[in-house]
């Protein structure tokens, strides 16, 4: 690369797969990058950097011009290229659009822009090839062979009327093994799975894993046609949304990764690290309420650590499958006065396990005058912290906040507070202080 | 469904979509649900068995003799089969075998049998359509016309030679647009990816989303094709994973949901709960033995809980970032030295933000002595707990274990018992009693 010998290198890329020239892209400093970038044909840069992170991107095309990423922009899926622009300030995006020399794919690219990101209109491509019911299939064919070169993959033809309005569509087998002058409108299939640009993504996400899709197509209220989804987009999103979901969890804001620089790092841990903290030192105060019998029966201190703890682990427990039950919507037909009764039965249940246990320690080394408190507050602990846990995904799902967040230190500080509180209290009537 | 009016519950059958019928049939006691299933026709039947889980579905099929579960066997496509066999006891699935009319079926079964379900070979199916080098375009279209009727989704033609090694592929909408009297030797792609029978689900997750593919075909080391992988079963291994990683990081042991019964419920979360007690009570025996100082500065328990909480809390974050890392392979490329520097500097930064924080409460409502030695604490907690999050999943990846289970009570449980056992040392040292 130092030698900047163009041939060799090139040569030696056509061998690779785009994946995998991404990967000696991102050991190389920016400067070599763009210089060995700027060396491979356009379709092969343009599929490496619809690949790629969106944050890596933006790096990346820092030094670029306008009119290089406009070149690339021309050969990108309409889709890829809405979510490259909108990374970019509006001055860039406007002179790129300003500088396609594909009209068609400037139309589509102002076309998709209005979109957000988490409806199917802002997952949604343009490119599609679609049949009047009309036609044969030869002429089908036709229309086939003119747009080969835009639509990537062909799953299927979407059929419709004058006003392209969807009717149907007809696989690719069927459009195979069909006579050349059959009508398309006697051989399609009416019977088909379409969203509006207005449905949640999570919405066209669970319809194609539902129904086993490979592509969905887009219509608008009047059911024009106006693109597909395919599922690789879909699986980026699934795949997102898991990811989100155990950062939610573990307590991590934004989207940090491990090699993320060290200010990312420390500013998507602290927010939920302080959370802990404030109600960690909330939990003080609790303890410095209850300091007269700390005291006196300095061993109540022993069991600080298993109530907050134990309401940790429940709570947590309990919120990951109120989460997953809330994601596949199963399960959650049951009455309030059921769920509420099963939450009991359940953490009555652990409770008195965990007690019994709990019990027999402070039996055996500690003082047998705690053995009621100790087991007791752990029973306790273990019901509140179920019944937090329950609720507390619940209600965030309400206000739209992502429930998983609940699974999280969140839910790990309450109980905490709750299971410490909790257990001052009992000691306090139980030991008659 | 009382009245059993077959007609008429057929006809409102007919309606529905299968995904439909299945939610439907799930309101429904066994017995009804048995006879609405006869009623329905054998396709439908089977698309239905196919989707819904598989405990459920042991559980559905109990009532069914040999002879209907063969029925629908007959119309499954080679992989759904083997996984809904594996399901019955051996008695059944021999039956069901010496049952099926279909002889290819049949083979194909036994075929796929003898593969683990986590490797390529056990999510494959034999179902596809391959067409030989030698032969035409239009040979090859009567091919799929053959195979039609098994092959649910064709997204392109397998090319083998004679020996029915595989040399390349032509996706469809090439068949669609190429002459009939072509041969196929001549258009087909030589360069395409695809996996042996033993490599690891997750690679072969990783390779489709890589480079987008709907079906990858699967060989035997000699590269001859025995079958292929569609993208919709590995959809649902890549969801599979994502919700066994939240439950790991939950600390729920097997597959649990929210609906399951009470005693499954317990079973599931009690494992875990006994570890965390287990390790509450080893840090109930750490606060013993500092009984002496506790009953001179009762104040001291008042921090128990932060030093517990904020160490788990960090030892969360930092093990799912690890734990994310290893799932995409990337940034682990960074020697151990720049790793470990890097884990210094972030933790210093979170623990000494947090370290003032606390040590300002304590100054305000607290005694000054315990200034520093809670600051320090912290600081100390804080790098631990990071350290600890880094390499716990590291070591349980090495050991073939899932290492979501180390963002989950094991890292907490550990890091409660590190914590407070570094607060008490730091106290005694520093209070010099």
């Amino acid at each position: 690369i130092t030698g900047r010998d163009d041939a060799l290198l090139r040569a030696e890329m056509d061998e690779l797969y785009p994946a995998d020239i991404t990967m000696l892209l991102y050991e190389l400093e920016t400067e070599p990058a763009h210089y060995l970038f700027s060396l491979l044909n356009t379709e092969i840069g343009a599929e490496i950097l619809a690949e790629i992170e969106p944050e890596d991107r933006k790096r990346f095309l820092e030094n670029f011009s306008s009119a290089e990423i406009a070149r690339y922009i021309e050969v990108f899926d309409s889709d890829d290229a809405v979510d490259l622009l909108q990374e970019q300030p509006i001055q860039v995006r406007e002179e790129v659009i300003g500088l396609l020399e594909d009209r068609e794919q400037a139309r589509f690219i102002i076309d998709l822009l209005p979109y957000d990101e988490d409806v199917a209109g802002g997952l949604m491509q343009k490119e599609l090839v679609k049949a009047n019911v009309n036609w044969t299939v030869n002429e089908c064919i036709e229309e086939i062979r003119k747009q080969a070169e835009d639509v990537e993959k062909v799953y299927a033809v979407y059929v419709v009327d004058d006003n392209q309005t969807l009717l149907g569509l007809i696989s690719l087998k069927n459009l195979v093994l069909a006579r050349k002058n059959t009508k398309i409108g006697n051989i399609y299939d009416e019977d088909i799975h379409y969203v509006e640009t207005y449905r949640p993504v999570e919405e066209v996400s669970e319809i194609m894993q539902r129904y086993d899709l490979e592509a969905i197509p887009v219509v608008n209220v009047q059911k024009r046609l106006l693109g597909r989804i395919t599922i690789d987009d879909v699986l980026d999103v699934i795949i997102e949304k898991a990811e989100e979901d155990i950062q939610a969890i573990s307590g991590i804001t934004g989207e940090v990764e491990e090699d993320d620089n060290l200010w990312q790092q420390v500013k998507g841990r602290l927010p939920w690290l302080i959370v802990g903290v404030i109600g960690s030192l909330m939990a003080a105060t609790v303890i410095r309420i209850f300091e007269g019998e700390l005291s006196k029966i300095a061993a109540l201190a022993m069991f600080i650590p298993i109530m907050g703890s134990t309401g940790g682990n429940v709570g947590i427990q309990t919120a990951s499958l109120i989460v997953q039950a809330l994601a596949d919507k199963s399960g959650l037909e049951i009455s309030w006065k059921e769920r509420l009764l099963k939450i009991i039965v359940i953490a009555s249940l652990n409770g008195l396990i965990i007690g019994l246990l709990a019990g027999l320690y402070v039996l055996v080394f500690s003082q047998t005058q705690l053995v009621w408190v100790v087991s007791l507050s752990l029973m306790a602990v273990v019901l509140l912290a179920s019944f937090m846990g329950t609720i507390t995904p619940l209600i965030l799902d309400r206000f739209g906040i992502n429930p998983a967040v609940a699974s999280g230190p969140f839910i790990t500080t309450a109980n905490d507070l709750v299971g410490i509180g909790t257990y001052f209290l009992i000691a306090h009537f139980l030991l008659k202080m």
